[in-house]
């Protein structure tokens, strides 16, 4: 969770909202990533989709069965629902999102029948950096 | 519709499931993409995603609030929260989607307080052309 949250520092640094996500396969970094949205004019571009394509162009799959992701925010229902077609392993997330996270807010994207896949979840790992850093952002835009 | 349906056609072609999209501005098609899956090694690669990622592209924004996206299926919950995170102004899907749509199905997107846009949704345009053409790709898949 720590890499994550040097990532989401770079966001912080291009003016996008702090959020980093990096994929481990066999004890090591495979991928890592923060937002993306504004400059590449790329509403999907969130940490989590950009580090599962960076993964599975890396491992020559579409299917991330053996690898962990962490995040330093709960995922938004479209990335939660990516992380399902991707089959990761495990989902650790830093902070709670109650106005826009997917996974224990709003759709609860792995609580429903229709969910093919449902990684072993861990929220709250690191909280405090990861909210800190996420209302630093957001009072400064105020 | 019809020419998402030329689009779901050319997935079919690379044997990708057989979705095909594109987004229309001002009268235009601005956008048009297929499931790109398999190949690219992207679990993401869905026809939505790639076309809101183009239309962006092209119009240089994050926001398609003038747009109107046309898919031959109903999108899944990963593809429906892009759509409100792109602010789309209007969704015309073709087949309905029970074991994995996220519109009128699962989690039901754009029905939580925690979404933030939804758009004006069409279900079942040219639903039987729809529906045909990704029936005959899972018949020949057995």
């Amino acid at each position: 969770m720590k890499m994550a949250l040097i990532e989401a520092h770079k966001a912080m640094e291009t003016d996008e909202v702090p959020v980093g996500a990096v994929i481990v396969h066999e004890g090591k970094i495979i991928a890592s990533a923060h937002n993306q949205v504004k400059s590449p004019h790329n509403p999907t571009g969130h940490a989590e989709i950009l580090a599962i394509k960076e993964a599975c162009q890396k491992l020559k799959t579409t299917h991330l069965m053996d690898c962990d992701l962490y995040v330093t925010l709960e995922p938004c229902p479209m990335c939660a629902h990516a992380i399902s077609l991707a089959k990761i392993r495990t989902l650790s997330f830093g902070a709670y999102d109650p106005k826009g996270g997917g996974v224990d807010h709003g759709p609860k994207i792995f609580d429903h029948s229709t969910c093919h896949h449902r990684p072993e979840i861990f929220g709250g790992i690191e909280e405090k950096a990861c909210a800190a850093l996420l209302q630093d952002f957001f009072q400064k835009k105020r």
